[in-house]
């Protein structure tokens, strides 16, 4: 059966699946509250720190040797008849690399095509910028770098690597022989804003079709760049997101942060027929209140995890509603309205 | 009907009014849990970005083409027929300036006395020393700037322009032609201490008259003072307000912080009749636990918008409590006791 | 009666006790949820910001001079009447000091052995070196600070008076005469695991006895040194413990941090018969995600007070769960199962 065929045929008791990292906890708590079955992809044994968190635990553990096992027809097969729908995070889509992930022949929560736009950092700034967004400027030629810049790999979403360099020869002495971009540095606070598109709810902040909601904001926790001020002898610095904190934003930006996210969804729906569920616009909002887009996430991030029973933005939508339960509540929805195939892919 | 009489005339069907920012979803979260019609003031088209938080969504929007339309007899006639109250915040006197909001003939939670004593930061000085509180020095003389010192203008709550001056030439070369006022730095940690005054509730932590309560904590993000340690570049700093960050304090420091709270009211009941409502006291708090107040807001506060559902500091008095269901829950309070007329003006 | 025999006589109508600082809103608010009757130990008059918190107001205050007044057989056998078990935090050992808490003749919770092995630095490195936990290295011989090193005296957990030296010249001008312990400067961001042992409690994370649980995770605001980058003017730095704000882990650590939990608990069984209850592991995860623990507390720490009706790891586990609250569960558990003398000491 390829995927529309299995869309099709999805029935009543669905297996919420994931692989067990990023947000998974998140993901398996909301798909449980909301009445599915869970499902854990694991390599080797079941991480046991699920047994610590009674209402997280997936009802089954499925393990794998590689994470590519997954593109096997006998896999395939096995999951199928479970029923699943999977949730992709970025550890999912990592492990398995992107152009793997394309290929997964499991219906998936989401429109995949949008890997393609994301993973390329070069059309990711073509679909941000053709939405109006505001971007750091991309530096072409490295010699060209005359104040500080951000150097950044190309799908290295967990920012390790990533380096400042004030001119060409700093650029030159760190640059590894990878894919990369090299970014304007924006002196700013940075947001992380977790919108949730969905193309078959018509109630809320409407769009050409569908609606737009933002579920909370977070930001990333850096290391060691993020504590570096405690010791500013600043050799060896590092941008590995190791976690993340909660934060609000000025009520006063609201506006504009709505748009920048219906714009995006928009220009998606043109570009390659729409982006679906959790995306997250990483921002930096500089002194004069302009808000600058250095990256999309165009699936769940690690930074809904502080929001599991609520966010300062979500308890304005309904109580106690996390990303991953609104995932859960999205497939719910389309099961009841015959609309899965609009939300899978 | 002057202000005094609309109070008296207040009857069973209230509308909580605000203008549509800073906490404004927050109030109306707060009115609506407690049973409040709503009304949302907005200059131009109702702000879309309501459509996403149905539970925050105001029952109603009244635009007006410019904010200090709301002193024009035909507006307030149409306000007051709603029976409302408005409920102000740091934007909604910012957008009609303090002098206009003064006048404004509307039933209005809190002490506008408090005004004057707020927005010159003469006053302030005087009411918060005479508090008994420490503070940052004031360094009247420009030439005087020994150490760090931070320069800030009156009324200019949002931080926009402010900077930090070291010696008499960086001050020059930085001030613009406004009233300003010069503070000593003080190395230390912020902490945004939102408190509630109720003249009217009798338990609790007692005053000479009614009762305290502390809400929540924040700390202000600024930008891009907070992200400058990311790149120590700083030639072009701004302390602009853009967001906030959920916070607790030391416990041992409670006590001090609930006289210093205690302070403030009792002497503004001296001072002017009396604080009423929230109110937040803008600390740092140095390495030897000296805790310097720098400034007073005599309203709800924006940093207290991370507390949706309930902080550490409210859910030991009630689940769920946001300071705009407080607010709410006094106005309820005042109408059943017959003492509107002690909380509004 | 010494303390195993007032563990049998433990009857029907407990009383939780602790000194009133620290953390104990969190623990009356968590005892009393759990139906306990409360008893708050203050020097001098009940401190009266209790009265701002009725749901963690404890039902009776018992006034000491001394704290070590806790030491007289007279004031024992006051408490032992009212059928008080204790519940130790950081401020309750510090105001008695460490050898004095040891000797307290009332049913504390927690297994008091874990004192010696927790105040002093050395058996402290033993202990978390012979768990296979990552340190920060000690430098034994001042002469061999090459690099920054922080200097920090024993027992004092609040942070006060600790300094960064990178040099002989550096720690010699800033050394007082105190037993202390000189470790490497690890540069990474800072998490503190709030994690909950239970010997009795056998489902969940699985140890060789019991059970292993993590309630919650922060990050410590120290006065000056966590805003000094806002004037990096740094000649008078301090570590102060002022407050606490909310973290959450990167996921795909939580596997390692788990093992660090569990490894710590099985050697203090080893060790001296078991660390009982809420403990703390205070690590910093450098740019390559090695996690260095640099300190363990052996109880209940004020990291957890931003979490009183639950965390993004505590919801996992069951609705409003604090850690406070969790200690109240855990007594209940071992009441009704005839197994306090497990959990008491």
């Amino acid at each position: 059966m390829n995927i529309s065929e299995q869309i099709k045929g999805l029935s009543g008791d669905i297996t919420v699946a994931t692989v067990c990292s990023h947000s998974s906890l998140q993901i398996f708590h909301g798909a449980k509250k909301e009445g599915f079955k869970t499902l854990g992809i694991c390599k080797g044994k079941p991480p046991a720190y699920y047994d610590a968190f009674p209402l997280a635990r997936p009802d089954e553990f499925f393990t794998v040797k590689e994470y590519t096992d997954l593109l096997k027809k006998s896999v395939v097969n096995e999951l199928q008849k479970k029923n699943c729908i999977v949730v992709p995070h970025g550890s999912f889509v990592e492990y398995m690399k992107p152009e793997n992930f394309e290929k997964l022949q499991l219906p998936t929560f989401g429109n995949r095509k949008v890997l393609a736009w994301e993973s390329d950092r070069n059309k990711e700034r073509e679909w941000l910028e053709y939405s109006g967004l505001k971007m750091p400027k991309e530096v072409k030629n490295p010699k060209d770098i005359k104040g500080p810049a951000i150097v950044k790999y190309h799908g290295a979403k967990g920012g390790r690597g990533f380096f400042i360099a004030s001119d060409y020869n700093s650029y030159n002495e760190n640059v590894r022989d990878e894919p990369h971009t090299i970014q304007e540095f924006i002196p700013g606070a940075r947001f992380y804003f977790h919108y949730f598109y969905s193309p078959i709810k018509e109630d809320g902040y409407k769009l050409s079709k569908g609606s737009l909601e933002m579920l909370s904001i977070d930001r990333r926790v850096e290391s060691n760049i993020d504590e570096l001020y405690r010791w500013p002898d600043n050799t060896d610095i590092g941008f590995t997101v190791v976690g993340n904190v909660p934060l609000v934003l000025r009520e006063s930006l609201l506006p504009k942060v709505f748009k920048m996210g219906k714009d995006v969804v928009e220009k998606s729906i043109k570009l390659f027929g729409g982006l679906t569920g959790p995306f997250c616009l990483e921002c930096i909002i500089d002194k004069d209140l302009n808000i600058y887009c250095f990256e999309i996430s165009a699936r769940i991030v690690a930074g809904t995890n502080p929001f599991i029973t609520g966010s300062p933005y979500a308890d304005f939508i309904q109580p106690e509603l996390s990303t991953g339960r609104r995932i859960a509540q999205e497939l719910k929805l389309a099961m009841e309205t015959g609309k899965l195939k609009e939300i899978l892919s």
